[in-house]
């Protein structure tokens, strides 16, 4: 199968693009590299499966050039900078909703048919369901991220309607594992690498969040777009456990055979915008036969291991 | 008190400007007159408290010039073109949610922090639940339209969160009244006008539909913004009827004196993206004290009068 997938350079869609030639499929891989990493495809590269285009959702031409052929659009490409959304309020319009229209327009003109679509389990904004199902009470936003994430599943589904589109929505919780190389295991790292005596955690760490590791993310995107065919097809990524922020620290202290002093900014959130309990009801993918293999605990601790032997990931990237 | 109004110019905009005039406000219009008439605001332009501007929503100088020292933004200009979305889809994305992120970017930095949201009904999509109240279970979006008014909420709700503003959003079913310029009594009637024969409906003339007089929508939005004062305010705006568009249309012709025979292009949609069964469930805007004084007969009946009086609305549109 022909496939293009964006932000194939970044965490989960070089992940993504390494399964789908493992697989057998030919991949068209575009990303910017604006946080992407060319060592994340070096051996992807290697295979005459794959092309990569080295361009921007923004720049219309090429995008319009580039996704004819394809048969399936994973759209992953995203500002995925959830805490410092109220900083540069553009980034999330541009990056996440622009950018999806225009996947979606060269979709439409160039004749695709299909697309996967990487959403957030924070469209539900501050559900007062949990675990949240698909189908949960119409949420009020609450970050920018967020919502220009709702925005783009709402551009997706009227396009999916008005032009016989199929579409395959996913709102994962966090996603943790090799190539990881943003969020909070990163800041702890980052922080620890300074100063291994005193850990700083934002909120009052009792913030209870749910995550993933890629592998098993990449999986359950896989098998759903096998298994489900209805012209919108919405589905929860996550794991049925849920951690405290302060527990997933001292795993990842232990893990670094570190004990440094916990202090705490306090507070509910961790910033603005910030979700105190994120954990997402993933029976309906479970129904189509998908477990995740690896727990929260197995996933932070892999994520820490995979950091350690690529301390690179944090010179490369730039502090807010 | 100093209020701005987008899309003072047209159907409920200028219908708010003279309410709010005659209140004894202060009121800064802005329209760029695409679909506005000027017609419209031709006595607020004779008082004194009222300041017009002819701009567009992405002209962003002009606007962040335009939006400070305002109390409230009220926020009426969009797209309204439902039915001919799919025809060209960057329109709903440039004046809907383009625009409505340069409204709130021209609020942040001007230190505005109230807005008014014209919503709709569309952003639940085909909804199982009926009469649909506004935390409903999650809807799926089924036009471009819808989905760019989800998109402006789930901006607004997030800028309100992150900037420290206060939200009115009002979903509003279809609204009826003096200034009408597009729907379907503005469609019949023209089509009457060429043949007063017959008249072709779109659908199978089943479509149930809820509509509300401008005056009932404009009242009903003071009134929330007097009354309501959490940091996000939804309400849905409608009567507690419903019509079929074929009982509508024997409305409309029987009020015109004319006898046509009614013809049916069938199916359940009129166009793609049309919702078969609008029906709001407005308890939470009627706690507040709020009751429609017209009814939905009454209110297409008002309308085709004030289309009879006003032929030169006909003549000023384009036809698609």
């Amino acid at each position: 199968m022909r496939t293009f997938v964006t932000g194939a350079a970044g965490f989960i869609g070089s992940t993504l693009v390494d399964r789908l030639l493992e697989q057998g499929h030919a991949v068209v891989g575009y990303d910017n590299l604006a946080t992407g990493r060319r060592q994340f495809i070096a051996k992807a590269l290697k295979n005459s499966r794959f092309e990569f285009i080295e361009a921007d959702l923004l720049d219309v031409r090429r995008l319009n050039d580039s996704v004819p052929g394809a048969e399936i659009v994973f759209h992953l490409s995203a500002n995925a900078d959830v805490r410092f959304g109220t900083e540069h309020p553009r980034k999330d319009l541009d990056h996440n909703t622009i950018a999806t229209f225009n996947v979606l327009e060269a979709m439409r003109t160039g004749g695709v048919k299909s697309i996967a679509f990487a959403s957030t389990g924070s469209v539900y904004g501050e559900t007062a369901v949990i675990p949240t199902p698909e189908d949960a009470p119409f949420p009020i936003q609450t970050s920018l991220y967020g919502a220009s994430k709702l925005a783009c599943e709402g551009l997706i589904a009227a396009y999916a309607e008005a032009y016989g589109m199929r579409a395959h929505i996913f709102r994962f919780v966090s996603i943790l594992g090799e190539r990881y190389t943003h969020g909070h295991v990163f800041d702890f790292m980052r922080k620890l690498a300074k100063d291994p005596s005193t850990l700083h955690i934002l909120g009052n760490g009792l913030q209870r969040k749910s995550y993933l590791h890629v592998a098993d993310c990449v999986e359950a995107m896989l098998i759903a777009m096998e298994r489900a065919n209805a012209k919108i097809n919405l589905f929860n990524l996550g794991t049925e456990e849920y951690c405290e922020v302060r527990e997933s620290a001292g795993w990842i202290v232990g893990r670094l055979g570190l004990a440094p002093r916990f202090t705490y900014a306090g507070g509910e959130r961790g910033w603005i915008g910030d979700t105190p309990f994120i954990y997402l009801d993933t029976r309906r993918i479970r129904a189509l036969g998908w477990l995740p293999r690896l727990s929260i605990r197995e996933s932070v601790e892999l994520t820490v291991d995979w950091l350690k032997a690529n301390e690179w990931v944090f010179d490369a990237r730039a502090e807010h």
